[in-house]
């Protein structure tokens, strides 16, 4: 680029929509939020793998990877002449490491990762289209136990990044699909009745939208057209709907509905993870939802959103899925973006401002007490300028006055 | 993916040629590796800056990152209709954060980063086609200073990461450039002097070309069709050549060479930078190599090779050049995956298995102590397949044996 075109750039506005950025103080707050997510993960055994940022769309887009397949970048390998895609999302990844190079690793296998994934296109209320991932999966336990071990973790690795007063919600995404097939509410099962095939997917997946939009009169209203059902809809929905929210007062709901025996087997396996988390963390807050599905059509079993105070929203998700090869696998993401916003700034780094001469060995105590050593490099180089918060006086690190801001415009 | 086409996927070689998963311990040990790189280049000053994976080619291939247009990955963004470049070299983005979004803050700038970087093709040493990237870059001095700066201090990171005995290589790209100039030998001279402008070119082509392989006579021979030569390079060359070593030495032998102006505020230069490095780092080594140019083509003062103890090979790259606007700048990038290589490796983690039951605050202690906690999620779990170095018995961390390998094979 030659003086003109570089002086042609526009200041902002640079890069492609949803792709930024991040200049100090942000970049080096996210990266150790990052490492501080990822060392709490390793302190509970999880060890880091890290899968390559592209690799074939074939592997990429496997098993729950093809959640993702339409948010994939996609472009040709001129090596081998296949497509390889731009992962959206890493934990597809870490189910093929488990499946292939660690397959013959001991169960449960405790893996942890941290990295950039990328998106196709961003949404009006997420716009980023790069975003970084952390999280851990935990393959080859079945066990309510593993189900509450990702969720302690996480909240640890949350707490140790400086975020209090989470909530843990638990949602039990197969609990709706369990009470339709239940109540006879299944396509094969209206066909058996009588309904023909194009009518009974319709009701199918009305059924399946009412249950979304938690909508039981238009649950029921479609149900009432397939009566009389095996199982009592219009009795159990209304209440499993009224049980969301703090896990104890959900529990005690579930436990007085006369549940059909697949749906108990699910609130059984809820109450078990939920206690096995309050065996390990008694304080952390816990909210059920019964019937909420929606986001996590792969998972088979609890599911969980983890919600930072107040109004900071969504810092992580995860559940109970099937990994490659059918294998029991739990996991939880964290976003650390959101984590960010969520956590309080860490205080600024002091830095101390070295005039010309100062030997070196001066400054390694000052750098091991945390100090950011500046060192003048001509006599223009003002230290508040440089943002040194203070300057080398007679071998001590001496506060500035905070600099008096000019504004010209 | 179903059961069967998972148990279809080979157990490696699933991943395009050049893109590898980092397994345990290895991912862990590259991250804390970056991490102790970018901390040493913290506590100088420097401060972190995280541009994008992807941005726009014009931008990313402009600058310095003409340098790297062959090797980039190039993908056309949906919401623009642009083409995309994935970066192969962080340093244009980082130039480009400084004349941009930084352009009104202060100079000098200190700027570092950490990323992945990308390229289409490896080569058959360096196969790999995604690479890790750490580096500082300090923009807006001209100074010696500067320059000995991005030198210690990539130094100082190495030296935090375990790698001891590193050699610092000076080059000086423009002295050849130079000398051919003072002599004449340039396109425009020689046409001046009647030679026609395509010989002219072919001339100055097998001239750079012979000093690029350090091959005097070569040079002598070509030189001798221009002859009278405005400047004796047979006395120079030889002498330039045999310069190359150890930075006292080579400094001494540049200091009795007859050079012209040019080349000698070149030789100067390099004299002042060594100076500079000197006073802060005396027991660097550094060797000087005035005619070495390969591969350093956009640099305008010294250039730098850092090479690891022994035959562990480059670990880095750095030197002057004009950033944007024509800025002065310099700045070094380290290789993470060469350092590991050079690194000692850290001792193993010692994991501590937790059986049943115990309650959760006794295991703080523990992973403050730097143990990671395996908790047993059932009766079945091992404490020696899960590679636990230690098992809690009576509240204690017990040594337990190294298990022994069976082979069935």
């Amino acid at each position: 680029m030659t003086d003109d075109a570089a002086q042609d750039l526009p200041p902002t506005g640079l890069l492609p929509a949803g792709l930024i950025d991040l200049l100090p103080p942000e970049a080096e707050r996210e990266a150790a939020l990052v490492e501080t997510l990822m060392a709490a993960f390793g302190a509970h055994g999880y060890e880091r793998v890290k899968p390559p940022l592209l690799e074939f769309e074939d592997s990429l887009l496997a098993g729950s990877g093809a959640a993702v397949a339409e948010q994939t970048f996609r472009l040709m390998d001129p090596v081998s002449q296949r497509m390889m895609g731009l992962r959206a999302d890493t934990t597809p990844q870490v189910a093929r490491i488990a499946a292939t190079r660690l397959g013959l690793q001991a169960r449960p296998l405790r893996l942890c990762y941290a990295g950039q994934v990328l998106r196709v296109r961003g949404t009006q209320i997420a716009p980023e289209r790069q975003l970084p991932q952390v999280g851990v999966e935990l393959i080859g336990s079945a066990a309510a136990e593993a189900d509450a071990e990702v969720a302690v973790v996480a909240a640890e690795a949350l707490a140790r990044a400086g975020v209090a007063g989470i909530t843990l919600d638990i949602s039990l995404p197969t609990m709706a699909g369990v009470l339709l097939d239940a109540a006879g509410l299944t396509g094969e099962a209206l066909e058996a009745r009588g309904i023909r095939p194009k009518a009974a997917r319709a009701m199918v997946t009305a059924l399946r939208q009412g249950i979304d939009r938690k909508d039981p009169v238009a649950v029921l209203t479609i149900a009432a057209r397939a009566a009389p059902l095996a199982v009592d809809l219009a009795a159990l929905l209304p209440e499993l709907l009224r049980a969301a929210g703090p896990a104890d007062a959900a529990l005690a709901a579930l436990a007085g509905l006369d549940l059909p025996p697949a749906a108990r087997a699910i609130a059984d396996n809820a109450a078990a993870v939920i206690a096995a988390i309050r065996a390990r963390d008694p304080a952390l807050r816990i909210t059920l939802d019964p019937m909420e599905f929606r986001g996590f059509h792969y998972h088979t079993g609890v599911a969980f959103t983890v919600f930072g105070p107040g109004a900071t929203g969504e810092l992580g998700r995860g559940g109970r899925y099937r990994s490659l090869n059918e294998e029991p696998a739990t996991g939880m993401s964290l976003y650390p973006d959101a984590v960010q916003r969520a956590a309080p700034p860490p205080p600024p780094r002091r830095r101390v401002f070295v005039p010309s001469g100062v030997p070196e060995p001066a400054l390694a105590a000052l750098r091991a007490e945390g100090f950011a050593t500046v060192r003048a490099l001509s006599a223009e180089d003002a230290p508040q300028a440089l943002r040194c918060t203070h300057i080398l006086r007679d071998g001590e690190a001496t506060p500035l006055p905070a600099p008096e801001l000019h504004r010209k415009d």
